[in-house]
């Protein structure tokens, strides 16, 4: 199935916007580290997508830098206006857009609770990024297609860059980051099990998708992006919390797309939820993992071929493609759906 | 609609959950504070309804002590098994049985970190209370239904003495948390708008339920009780959340479950989220608030007479006896949901 949106564009530009943004990035380390220096913790401000990669960057910071790495409770700054001292925070603020005042806003307080800031945006010269102490402006070029995708591989690139800057050995994850763009490439020519995805999507009940770790984010952005553009509710869990609870609503009407890196930690436990959800009656539908993990689930369209650090960045593709297919199946505009508008404001 | 299910007993007993819980844990707020002396940031480790009262900590300790508060990755110690420098760290392990492999296994892997260690827990003498440095048991007596209620009320409370103990005028938080008894007490006696609630609940399609800032732990909650209770999949967010994209999902055929304190920074959004999300065709059921908040309703139930800091110990409790009421509507046994186990783990 061809399309023409704006959407499936963008997609294609996933490539592109990995390699421009690897090519302007890397370089940054050396200064990434400067700032760095002596904080103890990194904190993320960010929401919708943006918030997904952030979740990405945490583990990755956590699990290669070896860095305590949260997520931030913007309001706690917005509207609560406390004091805290973040003397020993590096300050990561995430948003596509650059504007969406509350992140700005969060920057700005972090600032003068004495963190060190970073922007991660696409838009340079955009407020978010003129006020960090270091802007890593993503190389994704504009994005009009209110589903964001090429913008977010360019933020993961970003993290990747990020991470590298901060762990012991920086080549480690330099060397898969580059090899991305590549792998990106390949899945996007091939397309392979994307239609048979979009149709089982499209005509699915009850969707809940799961990851976990380092591909969590993943999974999050996934439930985030079908939720958007397919216009139904869509739930994104970690692995951990569905087997603590909503485990039990899943049923012969549920659809649970799982999401795996080809290795790591989480490989074996990701193929076992895939054989337990199915034991429950589920239909499961695999992207990623291992070959027990094909074997356990009842469709499954190939991820790339790389290590689970820097997996993320190819598994979120064949699932953008499958979301724009699956929205025009169901008669809908991927570009613009129902409610949403491109810069994200919270009041 | 009277009933005798294990839940609704142990709903019932909540005052004196609360009770006891703040009569034996006040006296310890001098050993945390000398515990965290020198300790520039908390970590939570929880997961499922532990998790919800870790929320509620996360925001009272950043908002009333002012101390940097997240909530951790139990995969980054017990998966990936990395090093990390948590000597500027106190970590609160939360888990009603004290027996959760995965958080006793974290709580270890931060003390070997540096972690000074705190356990929140129902159970003395178990594995998480005996290994940590201060141990907070809670005092709710023995529970039975698989749903936790008036334990997720205790911990609502351990965590308010934590942060009594960590701000800088422990008597901020002590007079209202001595109130809450009452205020719980008077909810569970006038049931005001309980059946209601449940019958609304019971014959809802698709629900979702928001909060933000102290409160959007109870919302959290009040989704993953409906969820596991009632068997029917719920979707909790952060009204910030909710605002970047899924309220594209809500329509004619949506019912909203909105929380709200009586005051605070967000009394107001919340009224004007009510209106919105009634402007997008969602029944909106609401529960606390202001009188602005009331009148944007369709139906709202009264919640306590308590500040937002304290305000959740109250909040959840007309929401704990409306999901009793609703599954038993649904011709469901409350007291043991399909699939789910009274003590959780995760492999």
């Amino acid at each position: 199935m061809t399309a023409s949106t704006r959407m499936a564009h963008e997609i294609a530009e996933g490539p592109h916007a990995l390699e421009r943004t690897l090519a302007d990035l890397l370089p940054l380390r050396a200064e990434l580290r400067a700032r760095a220096a002596g904080r103890r913790r990194v904190l993320f401000a960010a929401r919708g997508t943006s918030d997904n990669a952030a979740v990405y960057g945490r583990y990755l910071l956590e699990t290669q830098a070896g860095i305590g790495t949260a997520l931030a409770a913007p309001s706690v700054a917005t509207h609560y206006a406390v004091a805290q001292d973040l003397s020993d925070a590096l300050v990561v603020s995430v948003s596509q857009s650059g504007a969406t005042r509350e992140i700005v806003d969060y920057q700005e307080w972090a600032r003068t609770q004495g963190a060190a800031t970073v922007a991660v945006t696409n838009v340079a010269g955009s407020e978010l990024a003129e006020r960090a102490d270091v802007a890593l402006v993503t190389g994704a070029g504009p994005e009009v297609a209110v589903p964001a995708t090429k913008t977010y591989l360019a933020q993961l690139a970003a993290m990747g860059v990020l991470a590298s800057a901060l762990s012991p050995d920086p080549v480690v994850l330099e060397e898969p980051l580059l090899r991305s763009v590549g792998e990106v490439s390949r899945l996007l020519a091939e397309r392979r099990g994307v239609s048979e995805l979009a149709a089982a999507l499209a005509e699915a009940a009850t969707v809940v998708v799961s990851g976990r770790g380092v591909v969590l984010g993943t999974a999050l952005e996934i439930a985030l992006k079908l939720e958007e553009t397919c216009l139904r509710p869509v739930r994104g869990y970690s692995y951990a919390d569905l087997r603590h609870g909503p485990v039990s609503v899943v049923g012969d009407d549920t659809t649970a797309v799982l999401v795996s890196a080809p290795d790591g930690p989480f490989a074996p436990a990701m193929a076992q939820l895939a054989a337990d959800l199915r034991g429950r009656g589920a239909r499961v539908l695999g992207i990623g993992g291992d070959d027990a993990f094909a074997a356990a689930c009842d469709l499954v369209v190939p991820g790339p071929r790389l290590p689970e650090a820097v997996a993320p960045l190819g598994l979120v593709v064949p699932a953008q493609l499958a979301v724009e297919e699956s929205a025009r199946l169901l008669g809908l505009d991927p570009d613009a759906p129902r409610s949403l508008a491109k810069v994200t404001q919270t009041d």
